[in-house]
């Protein structure tokens, strides 16, 4: 699956997807404010925040748990690349953020990786970034995962073009089936 | 010179000291907007971005040859620290910016040593941090040098207490010398 282009300069942007679970998601509601499968084009001068402020975070959920800001992403570009990359920070004082097996405490960052998976406390993220043209701008999607993420044994594996093992998570799913 | 405390907390703060330069800072007034010698409490969830345009940047730069964000600069926490460090980043698309020797690039970052010269165009700041024991909480200041950054040897020597060695920046200018 392709990016959508920037209307002004025909470039495709890189899509930075997050496929998210909590245990509670379903009775709970805590990504009731997340517009999953769409895509919102953001600039590459911005930091992404995520965590319970509305007022604070672009990316909000749910959940009196979530510190007010829980971490952010932002966009940068590594030397000797042509494409973006993305940098997360942990933002909470009270909570560790995972990202794979490595322990983010208060403040501190690192480079993600073009796929990993972002953990802190019942939240779990699958993020995968899709490579386009564009620097100025990118997009993100949201994904909804019917299961845990680490369950899932396939996510360690390559996976086919559209981003996702069709056995592990659909790319559309019903409504009804939660 | 100690840092300042936090009020609430009575934790000192890190002292993110920019020192600046530019050949037509007398009559052109590029700095006009910046307060000298004032110390500015900032929260570490910021990214503090300079630039031309004061809608989308904290500290400005009164010049056309600027960007409207040339480039920003935002506190972290390096694993197995307990101080804040500091990461510059590039976010002009038609201007390098120099750390040290190292040339950044539109998007590329880097971690800034505790003490350095960052150049764009004829633009100097020397920017030296000064270890505080907040991590919520630093402060900027600014001071304005009297001449280039580029022609004192004494910046790579070791500083007295003050930050500077006298014969170099006095730490109190007076402004008949301008």
């Amino acid at each position: 699956m392709s990016g959508f282009e920037d209307a002004d300069t025909e470039e495709t942007l890189t899509c930075f997807q997050v496929t998210v679970y909590h245990p509670n998601q379903e009775h709970n509601q805590v990504f009731q404010t997340l517009r999953f499968f769409n895509r919102e084009r953001l600039s590459s001068m911005e930091v992404i925040k995520f965590g319970r402020s509305p007022n604070l975070c672009h990316y909000t959920f749910q959940d009196k748990q979530v510190s007010r800001v829980q971490f952010s992403l932002q966009p940068f570009k590594q030397f000797n690349s042509s494409v973006l990359s993305f940098e997360i920070k942990n933002l909470s004082k009270k909570t560790s953020l995972l990202v794979g097996n490595i322990e983010l405490g208060y403040l501190n960052k690192m480079d993600l990786p073009g796929r990993c998976i972002v953990r802190f406390g019942e939240y779990q993220f699958l993020m995968e970034k899709e490579d386009g043209e564009s620097l100025e701008y990118f997009e993100t999607r949201f994904v909804l995962a019917p299961r845990s993420l680490l369950e899932e044994r396939h996510y360690g594996k390559p996976v086919p073009e559209n981003g996702f093992s069709s056995s592990t998570l659909p790319t559309e799913m019903d409504e009804n089936e939660y």
